[in-house]
């Protein structure tokens, strides 16, 4: 009898700075057969985000780093080939933490059903799962915006900011994007509805340029970015702006701390909040959120667009198109 | 008949940097007749205050900024020498808003009695006062200590400080003091019931020096000074920390936006919160934090110690005192 192999990306080691293509190695692994409780698994779409970038770092974080010679860890959507779980028949689609494999055996504990046909079943990765979630959370219960009130987004293209401006929108508020192409600017503006939106890589004075497209200031400023865009909308915001620090990937290829305009005088004088937060604070109310997230994307009130990379062997290169805005929407990998 | 005269400190105009005796003028100015509803006051004590340096500049700011011109404007404890207001009578103590001027004329509403004695009076610009209110709102109502949680304070000696750290004892926390010499942190640590505090100048590694006064990190930073103290604060934050941002001393005087090490990242991963306030906010709720205040001052629980300059004449010294740490607790000039 074959053993079963699984293709699986390891971290050879902590980058410094940003990753490349030899921070991660093609490794073919032995799969066991599945336990009693247990199933196996075959990816159909892989996920890379921004926040994997953190655990490929010694540093304690909100996540613990990975090891060399670990497999690198994430979000999976993938089919059931064999279940030993009374809850997974073969042929089921599940959400899995499965990581960069192309097959695994996990514990039945730890997987999640799909509702989804499997052409959609990528949106569990997206707007209906990790991104679609923190948008939600981080926008209505960090943020809490008025209507009327104008929230601001950087990283406004990714799989996370192009769901917060949308949401945004649907609570009447003024909504304003920044991304980094002026593609990417016409599809905030044009298909989803922002009110502006700004190419900062086209742009000296970003706080200059900014503030006409914000004219009554900023209410809620929603961070997925850091850096110099941060520094711009810094200097917009009203009293008591709430500013949601969700991501900060200009940053998170740093080799040394970043510096920059230090911003607390700012908040003092404009008695405003900035808050770091993750999703999973929130889990408990992860059924209401994705209710609503499900009936807004297929009422059409979200539009959702993914950036597929296809194959297994590209996905250290999808993960690292993220740093340099590859992305429209959410990225993910199709095996 | 003559005309009364009132001493004056004028602003001669905005400073770059910090300010220094050039920064004010001495003028006499004549004191109009009290009209009805109007009452005369001599000044007994006049407040200096860190906040009014945001005054000193022409960038809008929570106030509105001076005029080259204008008296310096602030509190005082005065006492009423005429009345045309029915509820004030010549030898009342009361809480003005008169500046920096040895005597003047204002409308009745905008003062407030003192039921104090007058050799204690000067509490009204302090505990008692709006230090007291900053302290007590900021620590509580912004920062939200739970018993058995670590409050870390900077200018732990100053005005707000000192109160700060015996009102978060008080709440069964651990208080950690930062201040500027060591003579102070003997005075938080012997005197007002500080668990600990650190002489900031002593120490090239502040981050290094503090952690062992914080052996459970940090839960709420009461940050009245900003800089570098605050960055060795961010590095020992706990999970949900609050940052309460009350004052930013170190930087007032800053003649370019001063720059560190960008701090969101470190809120994200600990999911902090930073926030701004100014104790105005709270202003339906003072006599609550007045009675409370004043109870813990009268039965010893608050120890309050001031800093008087005497002579009016020395009022813009005592201000600038405030920037080089010349105060332990409130700084008050007393005619």
């Amino acid at each position: 009898m074959t053993t079963r192999q699984s293709q699986c990306w390891i971290l050879t080691g902590y980058p410094e700075g940003l990753p490349d293509a030899t921070t991660f190695r093609l490794e073919s692994r032995p799969l066991p057969e599945p336990a009693a409780g247990e199933v196996s698994l075959e990816a159909l779409y892989l996920s890379v985000d921004p926040y994997m970038r953190g655990r490929m770092s010694p540093v304690k974080s909100y996540v613990a780093p990975l090891q060399p010679g670990d497999v690198i860890a994430g979000a999976a959507v993938a089919r059931v080939t064999e279940s030993k779980h009374p809850d997974f028949v073969a042929g089921d689609l599940v959400l899995a933490p499965l990581g960069w494999r192309t097959a695994g055996v996990l514990a039945g504990a730890s997987l999640q059903k799909l509702a989804l046909p499997v052409e959609r079943a990528s949106l569990a990765l997206g707007a209906l799962g990790m991104p679609g979630l923190t948008a939600y959370f981080g926008l209505l219960d960090v943020g809490r915006p008025k209507p009327g009130e104008t929230v601001l987004v950087s990283g406004a293209a990714g799989a996370v900011g192009s769901l917060v401006g949308q949401i945004a929108r649907l609570m009447g508020c003024r909504v304003v994007g920044v991304a980094g192409s002026e593609e990417k600017v016409r599809w905030l503006t044009e298909e989803l509805g922002f009110h502006a939106a700004l190419n900062y890589k086209a742009h000296e004075d970003l706080r200059e340029a900014l503030a006409p497209l914000c004219p009554d200031g900023v209410d809620v400023y929603f961070d997925n970015v850091g850096g110099a865009v941060s520094d711009a909308a810094l200097g917009l915001i009203n009293l008591r702006a709430r500013l949601v620090i969700c991501g900060q990937i200009a940053q998170y290829n740093a080799k040394n701390p970043p510096r920059g305009p230090r911003p607390f005088a700012t908040l003092l004088v404009r008695r405003a909040r900035a808050e770091g937060f993750i999703v999973f604070d929130f889990k408990e109310r992860f059924p209401e959120a994705q209710r609503r997230l499900s009936t807004w994307v297929d009422d059409g009130r979200l539009r959702v667009r993914e950036t597929v990379i296809e194959g297994f062997e590209n996905v250290p290169k999808a993960f690292l198109g993220l740093f340099t805005g590859q992305n429209t929407g959410k990225m993910v990998a199709k095996l």
